[in-house]
């Protein structure tokens, strides 16, 4: 069980939709379309990735990092700075 | 063609790597695996991605750019906004 | 009191600097410097930014929201959710 | 003459806003104000700034590189060059 699992099915939805744009791209490219298009096809897909990730962090924050807090110790060190690690990531990406 | 039909290749190389690791997503999430594991491999295909837009944007400024701007007048001007609009769209997301 | 208190000085001492680096920027744009060099001046300004951002989110996940979860209830999951709202802002600016 | 000296007041402008906004956050840190309140801040004068660059940039590739451009030779990669540079840093930061 992870923090994301009961929006488990939702997720896969919104990666297999993302793969479909990914394999859009590859089509664009073979057929020569447009630069532009190309890139604004991009761009929606990356802004689609960004979206699934700030979901799992948030799940992961109310879930797995709640819990080790509650815990407290190393475990609860250990997780935010896992957490606050995997945010500085997304936001340099 | 376009101006990254000279590198064509190269780029559909890295949309279908791409296109494996968004494959490996719905695997991880499938799997339940650590959502910090997952967040690490999204940042790794958006950088992927974004990476892919810079080479698109670079051939697309060197050459149908260059070339409405050597022609001067409205397609020049055109060429340029549009430009600037991915851009703005690429920083943005 | 809030999770940046400890490190206050620092902070100060950052945010000073990129004061700084605004003011001379403003130098640069006035003496009608180079575009590129005014560009490369903003990012600077720009990561300089960011980096606070990921400081102070830091210290706000390992105390105030480290605190609200422990406490448990509903302020727990306002502050998580506060957090993931200011996480998604960053991310997107 | 650089692209952005017919908007130079404007830009000025903006810098000046964007160093009243970097000292506001000096006086939010100084008076311990709430965490989430200094990051919404943050990202407001990211957002400031990085409006700043794509507009400084717009006016490059409306100047500097098209004349440049027109010119043709080593000059026009050059600046080319220099510009999906810059434009790469802005997107990383």
């Amino acid at each position: 069980m992870r923090g994301y699992t009961a929006g488990k099915d939702d997720y896969l939805k919104r990666l297999r939709r993302i793969e479909g744009q990914i394999r859009g791209l590859q089509r664009m490219v073979e057929s020569d379309e447009y630069c532009i298009d190309v890139l604004t096809q991009i761009s929606a897909a990356t802004k689609a990735l960004q979206s699934v990730s700030l979901g799992l962090l948030d799940e992961h924050l109310k879930h797995c990092v709640a819990e080790a807090v509650a815990e407290g110790g190393e475990i609860a060190d250990l997780k935010v700075r896992e957490a606050s690690d995997a945010i500085a990531r997304l936001v340099r990406s």
